[in-house]
């Protein structure tokens, strides 16, 4: 017998990888392509470095106040860790302790299986329909030991109704329903006022994303004051500080400067929206995405494994899983600047003309 | 049934207090009363603020190489996370999945057992000595699934030399053995020339206490290539990004300034050797502590709930476990200035006083 059997056996996720390429252009990981609020530079300018001596606030208490405001809860229904990552693995090992099996779509974060196996949490895939949509059907018969699912969904950019969530949670008292609010402020329609109805939703978001602070790792779980409790008894299970004094600082810097925010998705969607109509005039099949990237199928004459391979010789590099069959001709593409897009509208325009006089 | 009976059943770490007194001495958490280098000064007037809208890099490579030079291991030896707190979560989780017991001191960090309690793992609380010393004979029977001890030990302060150590390895080839070094700068021996001979050691540390980075949380993990490999893959299905880009710029900025280091090194073990003496003749029996702290039972007239509860009136705050019987006579001091030593020791004498003419 030897020590090395002792070790826990994991599949780790795999993220999108952190090339190095000279000029990248980088829309593989979902990465919002404008700068956090300029008052992330106030904070680095005005920030204490003797401070750090000290262990920061362990939740994180004025970020918490201020979300809680944004969002017209209270404060003990706001919980903070480090990124939505860390929020999510709490939350599945505080919510997802049953028996019965925890749901979600096939098509969706490759993260969720990975928590529930490091756990050991029983779990089925439930396949999304012919267009990628979830169905309901498939969220209300009862048996679950837990839901999750993101809205909109990722990688497909689908967004369902408030009517479709409520439903799931008519249907699921004894389990909580987690909705994985990632890309919300990109076009989505927010699960936040059914949290006065239904103890057992819990919502996750990020700044990551439409706050442009991927680099900082932060991410907030809502929800009723007794499932938010319970994620902080776990958290202090695990790590009572795990939000250092500076995020929690800039993460304050964030959320006081609601019109930069504001106008950043609104520039994040216009840039969306054009660039879903350029696939198209070139052939591509797009969903109807309401995130910050699009999910595009090749045109019939495109593979879309060699046309993955093309771009990153540009240094253009997007988000493809060839070993999903279901999905193998289809790219993930992050939404960058306006002058990014053209370059990669431009290169395709090129690339397809290629292809249809081979 | 209700969607609370599928949740975590926990009951959490809790924390030296944070109390926000006017003109606090706050010597309750072992943080460095001096700040980091200056050197971290430079890092927020020159850390570029857009760059926070990309991840940072998930395995922090820059910092990484920085501690494999600084210790003379190689890159991926090395593991690097939120904190030590979060080190240790995850080591627990990955390294001790045995139906053995874990073994460590009853007298030791009191998170110990809450991480086993979070993962269910089985683990026994070995006595410490009368004189709090652990006893070598309780860790060389073979029959763990794992032992983890601090060394030197907290709240006692007490070290083991490498024989200790290595004779608990030799004992122990089929588990982990995870030595905590989170307070070895101040007056430590260090086990880390054990690694080339071990590949079941793991040494922990953390940036918080003598690197007075408390507040940025960094802490790391030291061990053969197969272990750390563990770490970071269980990490990976955890939270890929745990630790941010400005606290890996941080981190490095500490590592290259050794010379600031040892110095506030030296002067924090200067105050405590001070100190130590100068509780001594008040009449109170110290340990011989190796840490930035002092644990310090009071005198036979004193009862330490009582001094514990004056001092915290002159808001000097210091650690009491008026629960634990073997020390509820005994307080930890963490080291603080000079001057704050100095007033802590006039207020004794005059409370000391105080008690005899009572």
């Amino acid at each position: 017998m030897s020590w090395q059997e002792n070790l826990r056996d994991v599949e780790p996720y795999v993220s999108g990888e952190q090339p190095k390429l000279p000029n990248i252009i980088k829309l593989n990981t979902n990465e919002n392509p404008y700068p956090p609020t300029p008052k992330v530079k106030e904070v680095l300018q005005n920030f204490d470095a003797e401070k750090l001596r000290l262990y920061p606030n362990a939740d994180a208490e004025g970020l918490q106040d201020a979300i809680a405001t944004r969002y017209g809860l209270s404060k003990n229904q706001v919980f903070i860790g480090n990124g939505s990552d860390e929020v999510l693995a709490l939350s599945f090992l505080s919510f997802f302790n049953s028996q019965k099996p925890l749901l979600f779509p096939d098509l969706s974060y490759s993260f969720y299986p990975v928590y529930a196996d490091l756990y050991g949490i029983p779990y089925e895939k439930v396949p999304v329909a012919e267009d990628f949509s979830l169905n309901l059907s498939d969220y209300t018969k009862g048996n679950a030991g837990g839901i999750i699912f993101p809205n909109p969904n990722a990688p497909t950019g689908l967004l369902v109704g408030l009517d479709f969530i409520e439903s799931v949670l008519v249907h699921n008292p004894d389990c909580i329903v987690m909705i994985d609010e990632a890309y919300v402020d990109f076009g989505g329609v927010t699960a936040i006022p059914l949290l006065a109805k239904y103890d057992n939703l819990v919502i996750t978001r990020t700044f990551s994303k439409s706050r442009s602070l991927a680099g900082i790792r932060l991410g907030v779980a809502l929800g009723s004051q007794v499932a938010i409790k319970k994620l902080d008894d776990v958290k202090n299970s695990f790590n009572s500080y795990s939000v250092d004094a500076f995020a929690q600082a800039v993460g304050f810097a964030s959320l006081s400067d609601e019109s930069y925010f504001k106008k950043m998705c609104t520039k994040v969607i216009a840039t969306r929206n054009q660039f879903a109509q350029d696939l198209q005039a070139l052939g591509f099949t797009v969903t109807d995405s309401r995130t910050n990237f699009v999910f595009a199928k090749v045109p019939k004459n495109v593979s879309a494994q060699n046309l993955f391979d093309a771009l990153y010789a540009q240094s253009i590099v997007v988000r493809h899983w060839p070993n999903n069959e279901r999905i193998k001709e289809w790219l993930r593409i992050t939404i960058g600047t306006d002058a990014e897009m053209a370059k990669f509208i431009a290169f395709l325009k090129e690339y397809i003309d290629g292809q249809s006089t081979i």
